[in-house]
């Protein structure tokens, strides 16, 4: 039987004030066994850009990555976000250790073309969403090797396309990557954690999350509106996790990385 | 008999235009055998810190690293410089592996007390360096461990306190204290390159390197004002690793990082 590991992504918001970057150091420092942490930094990003003068772009929710961007993106997410992360992991105990997918060759990627986007108003666009690298493989060799010296890697949404360059890419999209090519070697659980308590039914209630999502129930919250915006390519992201041999997907609040509440995809 | 190794120290100022970074990448992907890259990016850094609105304070030719210093090191050596030479060795079929010392608790330091140093003008002052670590220990097995795997370690030049705290380190002590470490496993040699052709005996003639150095030579060189400024570090670095195992320095132009010209010391 294949050992167990959890992945755990999380997202910049997390890491961006002292309060609840403690919470998740020691939350994810006690959660038992194999582990893998992803994170994000899109907001630190905005922010940084923001004091270098540089404008951020979002269409569809997703960052436009002009070559200035570039720049802060692997700034803050190979270097602020990730090592403040290791650090404080080190602190607790955790053989933590700082990855992007250039580092070791660990996530191939290419960089996006233009691709057809729904806007908000609901006309649809060619957009070219500059150094976005889109996953094509992952090497769960070296991770595994770590892994099992160890070693807890802390992955940053940044790959790289063999040709030299870094390329920024979701970090939704790295975790359900890693988690699949780790699901060779291990019994992958996926938790992705983000600021509401699941998958809610309403809105504003946190006290609604749906406990159980299959993918034709996923279908149908899509069409009702239930499952939309933001949660549309998480949701696509856990099946696709799922069908490529990842045991478990969980979305869930932050405050909850060991994934025992929240929306159970499956 | 042990495996041979090289360890190079490149500055900040190579990575920091497109040429000088190619020329660089292109000469150490050509190095053959077990090797380690270690880079600065001090220059970068006092850019980057001068278009967030921070000013770089140096005392001794060293800077100063308040709070606002540390998160632009963190970011500019751990991020961007780092993950802008692992991605391009990459496309040279480098399988480079970026590292700060927080990763892998590979370099743990402590934060340097206040400490008494020479000014310009000749008075002696103590300082506080702030965010900057003294060297302690580097862990020289994930390293080994990584290079016996066919990994190349491409170090940034930063260190933890183990409490969780990042702290800028010079890099001519990293390069000096990992060549240390591995000495355990290799016969290295650590070559320090920088801008000169090597260790002058007029500063202003490049021709006039002086291809090999002893520690009484040494000596005389610093009492006769030969060796001076920045470069009495570099020569203290130099001995202390031959102290401690390593087989041979060479100072010499970041042209020449397979250390065949420049200055020997011994």
């Amino acid at each position: 039987m294949k050992d167990i590991i959890n992945i755990v992504k999380v997202g910049g918001g997390v890491v961006e004030d002292a309060t609840s970057l403690a919470r998740l150091l020691n939350q994810f420092a006690s959660l038992e066994g194999r582990k893998v942490l992803v994170h994000g930094g899109g907001r630190l990003a905005t922010s940084m850009a923001a004091s270098l003068g540089i404008e951020s772009r979002m269409v569809g929710g997703r960052r436009i990555t002009d070559e200035k961007m570039l720049e802060v993106v692997t700034m803050v997410y190979g270097g602020l976000v990730n090592k403040r992360i290791v650090a404080g992991l080190q602190a607790k105990g955790v053989k933590a250790i700082g990855l992007t997918g250039a580092d070791g060759d660990i996530i191939r990627s290419h960089k996006r073309p233009l691709k057809r986007v729904k806007m908000d108003d609901g006309t649809e666009q060619m957009v070219d969403f500059g150094f976005v690298g889109d996953v094509d493989k992952v090497d769960a060799r070296l991770l595994s090797s770590l892994i099992e010296s160890g070693n807890v890697p802390v992955v940053a949404p940044l790959t790289h396309d063999g040709e030299g360059n870094i390329l920024n890419t979701n970090a939704d999209t790295i975790a359900s990557s890693v988690a699949q090519a780790l699901a060779e070697y291990y019994e992958v659980t996926l938790t992705f954690c983000f600021e509401k308590a699941g998958v809610l039914r309403d809105a504003n209630d946190e006290g609604s999350v749906i406990p159980l999502i299959n993918e034709e129930q996923a279908s149908r919250l899509i069409a009702e509106g239930i499952i939309a915006g933001g949660m549309i390519p998480k949701i696509e992201n856990a099946f696709d996790a799922l069908r490529k041999g990842v045991r478990q997907v969980v979305i869930t609040h932050s405050d909850n990385i060991d994934g025992s509440r929240g929306t159970t995809i499956k």
